[in-house]
């Protein structure tokens, strides 16, 4: 298979596309290296020594034999250089991971929060525009997340695999219909996979592209079997309070004896999985692809469900470092369970790597082992959902 | 009432602006006259001979000693002023018309569909981004369009206002929910609008901004008594095959004796209102503002429905002028029902304006007193909604 991978330098991107090059795909990475500039911006890096890409793709040449290729290119902006790649790379799946990806940081100001708005609407719909002229029978793989449905809106529901059959009233009358499950993102980050699922459901209507969208729940785990081959080839670990996801920053908190950061009261109930089930995932995905003219083909990618807190209590028990409270920054219930889905990847084959077992795993050999490149000031998430949170909730108490 | 009116040179922001101004209110017109520059793009012209903007704001002043100040900006560029000028003129109301509005010219290419989407997705999310940070207690009327439901998902259902009672059901459990009702856009156009209303439910309840979105039909006529006080405040009249819309064009045509060029069967039933009454709506909805914290507020902007043949043979009656079936460009439905609720502007005040009344008037008045200034090379729609119409028909029956 010949395998474009758009972010392909990211966290997800970056193991995806070693997973399909050591399985003999051939593979083309297109980034812009933004992340890395964000770093920057942030005055944060990973908490892993993460290589150049260059340096990172010659390793991989050098250890396995195989090429994978590269163009730097921004996919939000770059449209003619998009097409142009699509049309004489004339890849079978093109998988899709160039977005802007942290909630936090698409709430931090009205910069990012425009930045995120435009750089993830864009993207999708250059590469489906791109698609459209110059690859309309390839497959395109996108990675959503599990926020698109939100937490809480229908209560008791299993969260499908992204539709739904529902029965509709108005006007006396009634209306059996499968529809997507009704949106509920809760930040600008989640929004614009939102708006993605829109634009992709518009193309495959009306352009009969073949299209999967992989709604994932939130990474946790650093390395794969490819990355571990080599120190040059290290995945990215996030712990900062913008790019780190909850796991990841409790187990590097335990690592360094910080207390394990649980906003308000760790009751939110979200969905899980390995990283090294993601990169698994996207490739069953990219094995058996819908037909031209299906429906947009719309996966749970997640392995297990867990209370904020239990995670935390979890880590504080096996590592002794306790759990602190903090304010939560973002507008979300306080307390939600969660019930989801997931037979759609586990019926294409994949065989979950489960937080009981991999674990201390990851705190030893990840988080211990680079703890003294943390950066302490760097921990705690300085974004606010709404600008002054004491005066909107005494305002909404108050109308 | 200070009014901000973005898109206030275009076909429907004109007579708005004066509307607001007729009555009182303080008026400041944004708009970076983008719609002039496309008809140099498209070559064509407005049937009537609009003025420049300063020579329309000069007659106003003139024969009214009302000021109707005008900014040139780019609501989906220029962020900063944008939100400066909110800062400055601290508006009780934000009309936003500042989007690319015709479907067939959002499908003619890769260009237009990119151009669209851009377009109308930052201006959205810069607006509702600057309010937050400007102007958090002023009113956003956001021009939806009734494409947003689309024709036929769910069928004999009345098409209520925005938002329809539900029971969801998956893994055996079922939940009633109030949600948006399931869009189904059949443009690239159109699914802007599906986005912006992701937009606007994200900021509601995220920022309590307060947000009227009115999901209007297909407008027909031209003038509104401002307008008609002076030919220098002429609106635009469309109708060539990308911005014209469907009544207009019949009018136009009846009026130069062309054959009445109806797509398909003709079976499309679509909502309409007279432009005389969109700007009454837009002025009810804004003297009732919904109050911060409040869900989105939406309406459907309509007063009447019928068949496109129907309109054909009534226009056709009249004036003698044959009608002619041209293939349709689109892809949609050939023939539809439809029914749509539009309690909520009728409840507001809104005293409809009829086609059976007004429809003559239009073409003796605005078609046939211009009907020289016509280029009957512009007449016919020259987008299409895929590139090969018959081509992909015969692979989706293949497949």
């Amino acid at each position: 298979m010949r395998v474009l991978v758009l972010g392909g330098d990211g966290f997800c991107g970056w193991p995806t596309a070693l997973h399909f090059s050591a399985r003999g795909h051939e593979v083309v990475i297109v980034d812009n290296l933004v992340r890395r500039a964000t770093d920057g911006e942030l005055g944060v890096q990973s908490l892993t020594p993460i290589r150049s890409l260059d340096e990172r793709l010659d390793a991989w040449r050098e250890l396995t034999g195989r090429e994978i290729e590269f163009r730097n290119l921004n996919v939000a902006r770059d449209y003619e250089a998009l097409e142009e790649l699509l049309r004489t790379e004339r890849p079978d799946a093109v998988v899709h991971f160039a977005e802007q990806r942290a909630a936090p940081y698409s709430m931090k100001s009205r910069h990012h929060k425009r930045y995120t708005v435009d750089n993830n609407v864009n993207a999708t719909n250059n590469l489906l525009c791109a698609m459209v002229e110059a690859a309309p029978d390839a497959h395109l793989l996108h990675l959503g997340t599990m926020g698109v449905y939100g937490y809480g809106k229908a209560r008791g529901l299993r969260v499908p695999e992204g539709y739904v059959e529902a029965t509709l009233r108005s006007g006396g009358a009634e209306a059996d219909i499968e529809m997507l499950y009704p949106p509920d993102p809760g930040s600008i980050y989640h929004m614009t996979k939102c708006l993605d699922q829109q634009l992709f459901q518009f193309y495959a209507k009306n352009d009969g592209l073949k299209i999967t969208d992989l709604h994932q729940g939130i990474v946790w785990g650093t390395s794969t079997p490819e990355t571990d081959m080599d120190e040059r080839l290290i995945n990215r670990f996030d712990y900062d309070g913008d790019y780190g996801t909850v796991l990841n920053r409790f187990l590097m908190q335990a690592a360094i004896g910080h207390p394990l950061t649980v906003h308000g009261t760790g009751g939110q109930t979200r969905a899980f999985i390995h990283i090294r089930d993601t990169v698994r995932c996207i490739e069953l995905a990219a094995l058996s692809p819908p037909k031209r003219g299906d429906r947009v083909r719309i996966m749970n990618q997640m392995t297990e469900c867990h209370r904020v807190r239990d995670l935390a209590a979890l880590v504080s028990t096996r590592t002794g470092v306790p759990v602190e409270h903090l304010d939560n920054p973002r507008k979300e219930a306080p307390e939600n369970d969660l019930d989801v889905e997931n037979a759609g990847l586990i019926g294409l084959g994949l065989n979950p790597t489960f937080l009981s077992e991999g674990l201390m795993h990851e705190v030893i050999a990840v988080a211990q082992r680079y703890a003294d490149r943390c950066d302490r000031n760097r921990i705690v998430c300085t974004s606010r959902w709404v600008q002054d949170v004491a005066g909107a909730a005494a305002q909404q108490a108050a109308e």
